[in-house]
């Protein structure tokens, strides 16, 4: 099954939990066991799965890229966003997820989360169980 | 069914648009509704998604991570090429891709690159479409 | 088929190669051609593939992640594993490898690592071959 989730990102860097979207997805699609690719189909955007107990966690993880890839530097690209570009390449668009008796396997503390760098837009996320 | 892309890289570094080469196998396979996996069987190259309309953007990733990990530092491996494997394990060898309608679900600005870290080379991108 | 691998780290950070236990999972799942899909299920580790022949380049990876991600910054989150949580959005938690003659398709210098980056510690990796 082919589902696609809309999502409206309210800054320029946001991290979007997307967990409970997809589980519903999962049980929509009445998947028992198999797999759950998500997709991004954006180039200043990813997916990545990380702590969603403590907000604070995606906040360092949010800061660290921007350390790592800073907005401005002798980037080539007209636009204006290419820190936004790099950091999708570092986290990535694609995540492969387990379907297991009907529902995602995830750790107890894991969240996917939506990866927003050139906010604030909409966004689609595609999602296919198999 | 699996497929090997053959590539030459003619740099050090370069990422090489191999969107269309994927989207033939993918015809070839004629899977309507389905996955396509891309990995490279390398350990100084990877795969990513990113635009393809403006190859200023592809500079800068490439001119970002080899800032991010410099050619020369403190390195033990002996060959040389130790920012090469750092940068392949940044980026990743494996790719998923969703597969619909026949043909791969790719953002209006997204192109799928072979990354070469360590050029040139031979190469090889093995596809299998499921 | 679904599979639990158990590891025992034994350092703060540490690469564990667990490419035998995967083949091993392929046997015994009887899966001739299809995917094996590796998924770490914590929020302070990672897989990834790079070379297994060396031990120095695994070395260079680790030190490499720890410049690039300090395990002391400003970071916001109490625990003290910032950094390890932001390694492991930088190296993914999931990984699909394609099985092919009832055997994972690895190039010839590969390994596949699961990563630890806040041990030491007991953890687990999921994997699923379709």
């Amino acid at each position: 099954m082919l589902k696609t989730l809309n999502i409206k990102s309210r800054a320029k860097t946001e991290f979007i939990d997307i967990t409970e979207d997809l589980q519903q997805i999962v049980r929509e699609s009445e998947t028992i066991s198999g797999l759950c690719v998500v997709y991004v189909p954006h180039t200043t955007a990813g997916v990545t799965v990380n702590e969603g107990a403590d907000p604070s966690v995606k906040r360092d993880i949010i800061s660290s890229l921007s350390r790592i890839v800073p907005f401005d530097a002798d980037y080539k690209h007209m636009e204006g966003n290419s820190a936004a570009h790099i950091k999708s390449t570092l986290t990535g668009v694609s995540l492969t997820l387990i379907v297991e008796d009907g529902k995602l396997e995830l750790g107890t503390w894991q969240s996917v989360y939506f990866c927003e760098y050139d906010g604030p837009r909409h966004r689609r996320v595609i999602v296919k169980t198999i």
